[in-house]
């Protein structure tokens, strides 16, 4: 999982917390449509401006949408 | 301060801090030693590829770039 897909998940993840729609997030963000699906799908290298514009519109802190997910446990 | 700023203070505080030159930093991280410089001046939105080539070849996360420094109290 590299940071494209970090992104993306942390994205999808806080967006459904919100309850924003994708269309909704795209127009507060002023993030053109078709571009924030390739970023949901993990599929582009974001620039810092649209994370900050996708930060701000979710209310969470840029470093947030970079945090990696907790390692899952290996079963015994 | 925009997040450029913030993200150029963090890169030149932890640069010094592991007491590695912006060139040597450069070359670790495979960016041109122009651009390197004018990322950290803050005067270009760096894309997520990059912050991780930077953040890996400072051995912290790329979400460490991206704090807020705390803010000075006010002197009453």
């Amino acid at each position: 999982m590299d940071y494209r897909q970090v992104f993306a998940a942390n994205l999808r993840r806080i967006r459904h917390e919100k309850g924003i729609s994708q269309e909704e997030l795209a127009y507060e963000a002023e993030v053109n449509r078709t571009y924030m699906s390739k970023v949901e799908k993990g599929d582009t290298w974001v620039g810092l401006e649209i994370m900050v514009k996708l930060s701000d519109a979710l209310g969470v802190e840029p470093a947030d949408l970079l945090q990696r997910p907790p390692r899952r446990g290996r079963k015994r």
